[in-house]
């Protein structure tokens, strides 16, 4: 899994069409999950994305649009980011029954 | 880490008072690193929640007053949950210049 956790700049020109654009291009990356993403309003927003292995992440990291995109979002986007990737050892759910 | 994603019910009578304490009682946990927390108003949270090892985890899921709340989040806070508890490979960040 890649945990990512961010703060956005007051500059957010073409962030949404790219990550528009970002998620249908992962959605059709082998090995590729799904995402739990949270967005406190003005504050940290947190994305996390779900991968079957390390290939298949590393697919996704060398994406030559998400490349690009990461370019962006430091030039522009992004206040600051953390970004954790890790092994899931364990899971589980709840759901009301 | 352990990375909670939760969806909440209607019924938060204790939620808040709850959450204050156990973030008091998790700072003086020995192994805890810290936490990130992000909010979508009406939808999901994501709380990541940083520790050295799988010890100091253990420690904080078998506290007694964790124990409880987790109970009382099945009985009435969560619609549902998931919990990934995972080992960091690698990480990195940015902050703006």
């Amino acid at each position: 899994m890649a945990v990512f956790t961010t703060v956005r700049t007051q500059v957010q020109s073409g962030f949404s069409e790219t990550d528009a654009h970002l998620e249908e291009l992962v959605k059709n990356l082998p090995g590729y999950l799904g995402m739990d993403h949270a967005q406190t309003p003005g504050g940290l927003g947190i994305t996390v994305s779900y991968f079957r292995d390390a290939d298949a992440l590393r697919q996704w990291r060398t994406t030559a649009e998400h490349r690009a995109a990461q370019k962006r979002g430091r030039a522009d986007w992004y206040e600051s980011y953390t970004l954790h990737v890790a092994k899931v050892e364990r899971s589980r759910g709840f759901t009301r029954p």
